[in-house]
């Protein structure tokens, strides 16, 4: 897993590219001339880990509103537009921290190149997200879908850079897992741009992380990938709670605990789904990142979860603490979710004085 | 995605390895014992799609019961088999399809040999199932922990291979994804016998499809695996859900419908997420392989689902059917839903008359 190398760019306070780390984005669901309940979902997603949100904007009604909304939230804000430059003006005029948007979409070669020239004033970069369903049908109809998608990006990248514009970002998604995978292996080979990873129309929540996590998998262990956006028709903290989990899995962020758990089969003498579904409950506001083990067998259990910092391993009525594979104690069955617990918080302080919180 | 090639061999009416499909297997997670519960575990298993199933086999009278547990169910049967090689001859005797056994771990040179002259005499296949957790601690302590996997599976695979006996399966789990994926690369390059692939202590349903998705996903973009297992602190049958949307989301596999459904924003005009939980929900028991679509906006919408075979995509107030890409009518949001499922229900129709249910 060596990264691609790639130019980093600031979105307000966060850095996106480069040596940066994996950058996690959500966008919010409401309607964003709502002002109020927009503010509220940005503060929702601050409280649960998104760095980066996105908010689209239709109409000039939603681009004024930015102002008010940029004005009461801290997480960065990135304007979504398409059709129209005069909201991409307005979004900017609001204090943005980035849009998104195709050049090729919302102007003429002048109008275009007014809305590049106050994006380079106030430092804002610009991604520019092809969907492979939303290509125009009369370019390049005879190319492969996935060359098309590449060559649709190159093409706004070329028209950006020619306005002597390089605060760029860029996105490829489409629905199909192995076009968008190899999509983005072809463009990270052409450009030094940071990359935003997304598969679209993802689904709800239990499919679309599964075909989320496999795409975005996929290409970050290939090392391509500097921010995510885990796309469900889901509440956005769900999006993400999957892109942590995504990123958490290959090692390239740290959040939260992180539960290791056994499947259960025919050796298990207690109810381990259970008792994992309650851990896990238990830990939900912890932010420290714990490893911890709930198996189901004192025989493979603790050597199976040797890399957990806490665990345990149930036997008939009792169950065994572990530490890093090795028992450390005994509990009966109905003291053991409240012994691993006062380990997992002992952790969690710790966690916090060493200012992992 | 070039798949790797591997001898295939059979697992009861199941072909695993070769050009087979990937097969879907998961294990019961009653007691074996309990012969009512298990048969009613592994009836839910066959009816919600899954292919070979695994039983824990940790005594005697777990043993005896597989006598009655495979007289009454059609999944081929895999026991799973640990210190003691006399169960392995039980489980075979029992007319078992598979064992799942470390040879090491069953006893010494003589009653190894019995295991495996019996399973030969059967034509029963053996994994052997390497998990990074339970490695005996002596066994080539200095090594890196990827390579003392690869090299136990190794010793085992030598150890069968002495004995004269290729009916082999190999599986390498750990739950760090990194490691289970270098493991699996090394000894795909070393062995010819198909691999079994899946993610140890993955976690609860939320946390470990993700976990496994990104495993199992990254192996099988690599051509590597044969047969998946998704673990999961969870009902067996959603680890064979997991395991589908891992198959269908690289193309590997058709199975009931995939929704399309975009994430909602700022631009939705009605409330798309209930709505395709809605539709989800309603296509619960249809088999057929249809790709079906949740779009929020009638601009987009269409040309974003353009492989969807049927969709809708929701104005204000109203919405537009589509099938493939193509608008060909519109509803008023009430009668959205019920047009939606009768195109829905004409093609399931359809495919069951083209033998694809």
């Amino acid at each position: 897993m060596t990264r691609r190398t790639s130019v980093s760019l600031r979105v307000g306070r966060v850095t996106i590219g480069g040596d940066a780390p994996i950058v996690v984005q959500s966008m919010t669901k409401t309607d964003t001339r709502d002002t109020s309940a927009t503010i509220d979902q940005i503060m929702q997603l601050d409280d649960c880990g998104c760095e980066v949100v996105r908010l689209a904007v239709p109409d000039t009604e939603a681009a004024q509103s930015l102002v008010t909304i940029k004005r009461s939230v801290a997480l960065p804000m990135i304007a979504d537009i398409h059709f129209d430059y005069r909201l991409a003006l307005e979004a900017l005029e609001a204090g943005v921290d980035g849009l998104r948007l195709n050049p090729g979409n919302i102007g003429d070669k002048d109008q275009i190149a007014r809305v590049v020239s106050a994006a380079r004033h106030r430092e804002v970069p610009i991604r520019i997200g092809v969907n492979a369903g939303s290509i125009p049908p009369g370019f390049q109809p005879q190319a492969p879908p996935v060359e098309r998608m590449v060559n649709m990006a190159l093409a706004q990248i070329r028209l950006m850079e020619g306005l002597d514009f390089g605060l760029i970002k860029v996105s490829l998604k489409a629905f199909d897992v192995p076009s968008t995978v190899e999509a983005y292996q072809m463009i990270a080979r052409k450009i030094p741009y940071p990359l935003h990873l997304g598969i679209t129309e993802a689904g709800l929540l239990r499919t679309g992380a599964i075909r989320s996590a496999i795409g975005i998998g996929i290409l970050l262990y290939q090392g391509i990938g500097d921010t995510i956006r885990v796309s469900l028709s889901a509440h956005p903290c769900e999006e993400v709670f999957v892109a942590y989990e995504i990123l958490k899995s290959l090692g390239l962020r740290k959040r939260g605990p992180t539960l290791v758990s056994c499947p259960s089969c025919g050796r298990a003498e207690v109810d381990i789904i259970a008792l994992a579904e309650a851990v896990s409950k238990r830990m939900e506001r912890i932010r420290t990142p714990i490893k911890v083990a709930v198996m189901g067998c004192v025989v493979n259990g603790p050597g199976e979860a040797r890399d957990a910092d806490v665990g345990i391993a149930c036997g008939k009525g009792k169950g065994a603490i572990f530490r890093k594979g090795e028992i450390v104690g005994t509990a009966s069955e109905q003291d053991l979710i409240e012994v691993l617990m006062a380990e997992v918080i002992r952790l969690d302080a710790g966690g916090h004085e060493k200012g992992q919180g």
